[in-house]
């Protein structure tokens, strides 16, 4: 939680109103030497720009003035939480994505199957992306094969050659660096101790590395594994705790399912597509105080480059703003966990333009639903985990604080 | 440093990028009376409005709103840190100014030679403002007759009536009251411990200013002295290990090649005017990776309260911004430490106007680096020690935060 995450959690109350976030993954974007606008500003934006005019707009700060946040800190603090204080290891995300259930005494990495020539040097850290099948029996070799003593140990397919492991005993400690070295050519890298409380789980992890290495020893693929973003599991408050909503996640992606998940959000089924997803939306929008809604074609579409492309996926989410209204939601929030510009082909620092559709949002200047107008809002710039508890304001759902 | 720090230091990373920090300072300004503008939308600057149509603008918070900042915090913010809990007296920054060296057994105070009358009131804050030569033999004198027994002392001039005094013993505290009353027809104050931990350093100071009275009372001038700014060294991190910069100061006062020095920045020879020191900028630009470049005038003529005076500054330093551009830099961040208005002849608490020019600078509706345009800036206000991280984010020297 924010440092008055504490005070938003005595003030909060129960209504019937409902909030709902409409998050466009990496919405935020930048011009280019070719495109003098960015993608919000080149896309024609009829339903986004009208909605703005009747809402107050801003700029939400991910986690900290030139940080370029992680989809993890991105979304933690668009549920509330210091995006910095709260961060937790990928391994720790992804769990939570497969609905594996952790326990306080856990530390969990990401890892990845990977090609390793005789040297030992890797070829290839996917493993020629092997099939979800592959990896579920390559993770039940390892589960079985491996013993590590004193430490219950679970490796956990994820999708192609991605899965978890899961360390458990009391005493853990997940400050420990990645072995993936995200190149080709070298060999893994050891584990080491970030912090020197971490350093008999490093033993571990090298026993399972070693144990595991001899096993995968005589595949023809997958004969070698990296681990990346280890991390403990801590419970967190989750949204019914501090909010007092009961909340559904509408995404698609285990990192954000993962992410609802730790935050005891309920999780809808995966939905085929973006219509479906929206029609899951209609159907449960009488349930929950709280919804989620996720969508991932702006991110995709900027970390691959293609500025035409994100335009084009803005354009279409566009077309979908009319059933957002159309429910009638008491706040209704719309923006992104980071910016995603073409330009960079990566997430970025950039602020990420937000608005907030409520009866009770003071309308301002902003024009359109674009990065320059966004300045001219009402929010001003704001830290993006401040937007929880504006959210619940203008659903009437705070009290007042103080005599 | 900041709160977040620790964490653009674990997320620096190197690579061919040039940062180019010109600092104006005391820029910010004011309207007066008789001015309907400020001092920088009174002046013609075609090159700077040409400029913050290309790069993205805003206004700089150098130490909380309503905080006017001191040339030292005013940049110790500029640098990343702080400028509240990196507060240092003046006395280690003049110190540092000369080239001192320093270690964390040191309280350091700045001292003014001055002129008491027969009842020992001040008659004359800085002594008639001696010379260096007189300074030098004063302080030669003080420093070798006076003794301490187990306090190691050191006097050393700065420039005119100007020295330090440095008090070297373990457990000494710098948290000590000024003796210099700021005006004459008074005795000096007695020096106080504003925590309990200095009163034994404050028994040292005590026997050192009353050595000193007997020894300077046959002087004709300075035949006392106050002291002032007392702190106690501790060791900062570099701009190299904490964001991984070879960084140079190209600054002419001791004050601000001060604060570098304490920052593990190289120290340029000082420049005998601004050409010069566009020179050596142009000389060095290609062995660095971050460059500090400070001028005064703008400050100056501010403090003289000559309004005039600062738009011709400004202007003159207009004609330089082409060639920070031809330089090329990845980032050039033009801006001031702090506002320093003509109207106030002083410093002041008002932001500064800040651009940062960068290929990926968002680009906004500032037509002009003045004050008000600068509101429109995509920069926001901000607080002056998120600059740095803002920087080096620009430069693309920040990995990413979090999976």
């Amino acid at each position: 939680m924010t440092d008055h995450g504490n005070l938003i959690k005595e003030l909060a109350i129960t209504n019937q109103s409902k909030i709902l976030f409409f998050i466009m993954d990496g919405i935020g974007g930048l011009q280019t030497a070719t495109h003098p606008g960015t993608e919000l500003e080149l896309a024609k934006t009829p339903n986004l720009d009208k909605l703005s005019q009747k809402s107050s707009c801003g700029l939400l700060i991910p986690a900290g003035h030139g940080i370029t946040a992680g989809s993890g800190p991105g979304h933690f603090a668009l549920f509330g939480h210091d995006p910095i204080t709260s961060n937790i290891g990928r391994g720790v995300l992804e769990a939570a994505g497969i609905c594996f259930k952790l326990t306080e005494n856990d530390v969990v990495a990401r890892g990845n199957f990977s090609t390793i020539d005789k040297k030992g040097l890797i070829v290839d850290r996917r493993a020629g992306r092997i099939s979800d099948r592959e990896n579920k029996r390559l993770c039940k070799l390892l589960n079985e094969k491996i013993n590590l003593n004193d430490v219950e140990l679970f490796v956990k397919p994820v999708k192609g050659h991605r899965f978890i492991v899961v360390f458990r005993a009391s005493g853990l400690e997940g400050e420990i660096s990645d072995t993936d070295p995200q190149k080709t050519g070298v060999t893994p890298l050891a584990p080491q101790a970030l912090n020197p409380a971490a350093s008999n789980t490093v033993e571990k992890v090298k026993e399972f590395i070693n144990q595991a290495a001899l096993i995968l020893s005589t595949e023809s693929q997958a004969n070698m594994l990296t681990l990346r973003g280890f991390g403990k599991y801590r419970n967190y408050p989750t949204m019914q705790e501090y909010y007092k909503l009961k909340s559904l996640c509408l995404a698609n992606y285990p990192m954000y399912r993962g992410v609802c998940s730790l935050l005891g959000m309920d999780i809808n089924p995966i939905t085929p597509d973006i219509p479906s997803q929206f029609d899951a939306l209609e159907k449960k929008f009488g349930t929950y105080d709280f919804i989620f809604l996720h969508v991932k074609t702006t991110d995709v579409t900027g970390e691959d480059g293609d500025f035409k492309a994100k335009v084009e996926a803005i354009e279409k989410l566009d077309s979908y703003i009319t059933r957002l209204e159309a429910l009638n939601p008491d706040v209704l929030i719309i923006t992104g966990d980071h910016s995603t510009p073409s330009a960079l082909k990566s997430h970025s620092w950039h602020p990420v333009p937000v608005l907030l559709h409520s009866q009770y949002a003071r309308l301002d200047g902003a024009k359109r639903f674009t990065e320059i107008e966004c300045l001219k809002g009402a929010l001003g710039q704001l830290p993006a985990h401040d937007l929880m508890a504006l959210s619940l304001a203008h659903a009437l759902r705070l009290k007042k604080f103080g005599a």
